[in-house]
């Protein structure tokens, strides 16, 4: 049984202030739950309609409908986990960075921490009005792969001035990207997703590049920032 | 005022069967509408809680209570418009022709469908198990380019069986796409989220190829289905 103090501390963690106050984040779904497990995140609690899939101490079997009042899915997936939020982690110099300035779709930026996970991008740097990754949406479409992104959210505008590698951001106006040989340290800045890059961002840029328009059409939106994500990503990591 | 059997008629077209009896589908938001307008689909009736952004002599101005009861979105955006499914085109015989074989999530659709348009990819041959792309959630996630890309809904495994054009098909334990020089004239199948490319299907792929993984996590989920076809999409296209 679950009693509603529990209830309403979990529903809290649907809200960026409630995290950041009591360390903690949801995650749902048996195979998400034991990936981040896996990963060493510090599990707090767990709740399940069944104990056949995940192997804790922690694990509370709770009803159907139980669920339901807890879970951020319209379609609860069996059982939902509360996780720690590790601290920052030390220093990590990955050769290349990516950084996201005011991407505000949570479905976008767990298609992009996963991504990263899967191109061994190490380090995703966030302006601060970026979604929260620990936003339940998020977490559930990284797949279980923010345990192994180190996301950090700070000032981007401070860090991009201070480096010495150069600085590539897609523009829809840029130089086209397969045209480029692209090095291994860098960083590389994508956009909101109406907007695209601020212009305090903009001046520190050293290279704008670009995936060209095969269509036909002039009409069409720029690509979604998690596509053009990908494309750039494959772009620096794949062997020319 | 929008009176009851409207109200009904428009959230039947949530359905796929309502729809496909109806012949009609729904799109959101007046940027989409304007978009589709502009690439001649054929428009049925358009409400709005506002004359501004619409230019239609089938307007009709609703109250935001009204359209809350008719929007298929969590947030309404400002109009609902209800077009007529363009009849089957005329055969096109595009260069590359995109395949998916029971891809079953409609913001993968969207996305996939939105990405072609930039790529060029004039056509989409579905699985008849494949999300309708005519789903409100697609509509809205391809962003107006569902316009321009022909999707069509078919046996898959007769289209395969006919075709003398190499066959490529996305596999886990494919062959480095990057070492591959791809084709101009071409099938790419992408396959299920959960599952990949079916077995029947499997036996007419001619090149299995894959993006490898950069990433030191052995337990790491595979690309998502929409991410991938980007990174794939983006091989076919560049420029060497």
């Amino acid at each position: 049984l679950i009693s509603k103090s529990q209830i309403k501390s979990i529903t809290a963690l649907g809200q960026k202030k409630y995290r950041q106050t009591a360390g903690l984040f949801v995650a749902e779904g048996p195979k998400v739950i034991a990936e981040l497990i896996d990963s060493g995140l510090k599990l707090h609690s767990v709740y399940s309609i069944s104990s056949l899939k995940i192997a804790s101490e922690k694990l509370e079997l709770i009803s159907a409908s139980e669920l339901k009042k807890i879970s951020f899915l319209k379609t609860p997936n069996e059982a939902l986990a509360v996780f720690e939020i590790p601290s920052e982690e030390e220093q990590i110099n990955p050769k290349l960075t990516l950084v996201l300035d005011s991407v505000r779709d949570p479905g976008n930026l767990g298609t992009i921490i996963r991504m990263c996970d899967w191109f061994g991008v190490e380090k995703v740097i966030c302006s601060t009005d970026t979604v929260d990754c620990y936003n339940p949406k998020v977490v559930q479409a990284t797949m279980g792969s923010i345990a192994r992104v180190a996301v950090v959210y700070t000032n981007i505008l401070e860090i991009l001035k201070d480096t010495s590698l150069p600085i590539y951001g897609a523009f829809m106006e840029g130089t086209n990207v397969y045209s480029k040989t692209l090095p291994e340290d860098a960083f590389l800045v994508m956009g909101n997703e109406a907007n695209g890059v601020s212009s305090a961002i903009e001046s520190l840029i050293s290279e704008k590049i670009s995936i060209p328009q095969f269509g036909k059409s002039h009409n069409t939106e720029s690509l979604n920032v998690a596509t053009a994500t990908a494309i750039l990503l494959s772009e620096f990591k794949r062997i020319i």
